[in-house]
């Protein structure tokens, strides 16, 4: 018998817990019931979590809460989270990993905090040299991985190199019958365009270009992110960020606009009677639960940090994402990538 | 009597030209034929200019042509461009304005020859380090002016002062009944946020914010630029480039989706009869075409580029853009906050 499913999931953090979270392990479970591969480890307080496991009538055959009497504090500072985290929920999450009996941790608390402390207890891989936050963003024709997003403000050559790596396994582990193809982010498509570091790395990436590793298709301009032709998008965490967010600004302003178009008078009113589901099919493929969940790279062992603000929904996605992540095998994507990148002569 | 409003327009840029162009123009005259104060410098072949002012029925009483026989090359790069460019119509605009001939300069051709033979004829103000492009983008309460969209791939904290600067001053010139509102583009709003260079420049900018300035608003984030906080996004062309066309490629995919789900079949198809002109105000206040031109800012002198691929309505929306900069009077509103600049001891 294969080995189960086991995610460490922090019950404590983000707003609204641990009703949403709860609730969210309720939509998961309701799903794979079926399932008995899985186990969600539950952190946080025994009593309050049994509780909500009553009042939202959760089935508990896969669960198995761990109680952690104090949580992280949306104030604490990434500087100071090492001293005043310990024996959180959300460390204790990390550390269950730690000793083998989670195969990935999950939380929606402080971002600065989960990244500090999944560095600190979990290590890095020793062929990479700094972590990255991976994203899923949609495509025209299914899903981008995003990264770097914001966990490291400037990059080297050899970052961005191993961020495609970590991608593109993260890719792969996600969409098993299909083929990650690599980009970098930069200001034009020809090879003369942006910084010396983009120069340098897109040499290195158009060398390490496999069919086993990644198809590297070299430079993406912002205008291309979601058209399909790369569905792994490489950049340093300041533009990932900032391309991350004007993104959701920028759906937001038109989301926004086109509500209130189809909502200013009476006959527009009642052309939403006419497109009602074909409306909500476009807003469900736009909707940004679907996306929800960042993927902590280039440590030994995933973690993944759920929107603070989203809703049980958006957690949902998160937990099974987590699920994807593990059963995709991440870990062994990564460490055949780092090796066959090793074994290139650059 | 006031001096009039003289725009050199080099027709023969940009796809389609010139009868996108002098689409364009006939579109501009249409609209303000009241108006004698304006004089239109049109740089082309003499013959085809006159030609297609007849085949348009274009009212020609505002319009100068001036003969050039060669035009600037879609694949000439910018390093070639000084010495293949000289006397294209490119060319002679930029020369009529240096002569004091004309106020500004406005060019659907290629950017990069554009912007180098700008620099070199007008030449940059003393008090400029490094020219900007600007641009136009929508926000929740009207336009906001964003630069640098990728002048400057690397920027110091002295040229997103100076950018905080010039950009204000043409949020000035075009909307004199406002107040600039600037803020630097970042990964977060925290002080602590960013690179070094960001952190320099927000605090020397804090201390120019003046009421006859600019009001300095701190860090903004990519899904704020379009919220309306702030109408003034300061950022380095790197960014700037990456969040314009990431905005835009958001906004393609959205709307590309939408129309989809509208027409996908026969119910959805009835709810367009009633949504029709709410719809249609909707695309109205998200047309692209009104957004287009860039401004050169930082020359002695503003220089306008309209997208090369845009039809004659957008072409249409860059003139009215140069005649506003100039009703503006652009180039004083940046002496006055230059001057201001100076006089702060920061």
């Amino acid at each position: 018998m294969s080995k189960k499913i086991s995610i460490a999931i922090d019950a404590m953090g983000g707003d609204n817990s641990p009703d949403k979270t709860l609730k969210g392990i309720k939509l998961f479970i309701d799903k794979i019931k079926y399932n008995s591969d899985i186990v969600l480890n539950i952190f946080g307080k025994e009593e309050i979590i049994k509780e909500k496991i009553n009042k939202y009538k959760i089935n508990s055959n896969i669960i198995n809460v761990i109680n952690s009497d104090t949580v992280v504090s949306d104030e604490e500072s990434p500087m100071t989270a090492v001293k005043n985290s310990k024996n959180t929920s959300m460390w204790n999450c990390i550390k269950h990993q730690l000793d083998g009996k989670s195969d990935i941790s999950l939380s929606a608390g402080n971002t600065g905090v989960l990244l500090v402390i999944s560095r600190m207890i979990l290590k890095m891989m020793n062929e990479v040299n700094k972590p990255a936050l991976a994203g899923l963003w949609p495509n025209q024709n299914g899903m981008n991985v995003v990264l770097d997003l914001g966990a490291n403000i400037e990059c080297s050559d050899q970052n961005l190199v191993d961020f495609a790596e970590l991608g593109s396994a993260l890719y792969k582990s996600l969409f098993p019958n299909e083929k990650p193809k690599v980009s970098l982010l930069n200001v034009g498509s020809e090879e003369m365009k942006g910084t010396e570091i983009l120069k340098i790395a897109s040499k290195r990436l158009k060398n390490l270009s496999s069919e086993e590793n990644f198809i590297y298709n070299g430079y993406i301009e912002g205008n291309n992110i979601m058209s399909g032709q790369s569905n792994v998008i490489v950049t340093d965490g300041f533009t990932g960020n900032i391309a991350l967010k004007t993104a959701e600004g920028t759906a937001k302003f038109i989301t926004k606009n086109l509500r209130k178009s189809l909502t200013e008078n009476f006959i527009s009113k009642i052309s939403l009677i006419f497109s009602y589901f074909s409306l909500k099919k476009f807003k469900d493929k736009l909707d940004p639960r679907k996306y929800n969940g960042a993927i902590f790279l280039g440590l030994n062992g995933p973690v993944v940090k759920s929107h603070g603000g989203i809703d049980a929904i958006g957690f949902y996605h998160s937990i099974d994402l987590c699920y994807k992540i593990v059963k995709g095998d991440l870990m062994s994507e990564i460490k055949k990538n780092l090796k066959h990148s090793k074994s290139v002569q650059e």
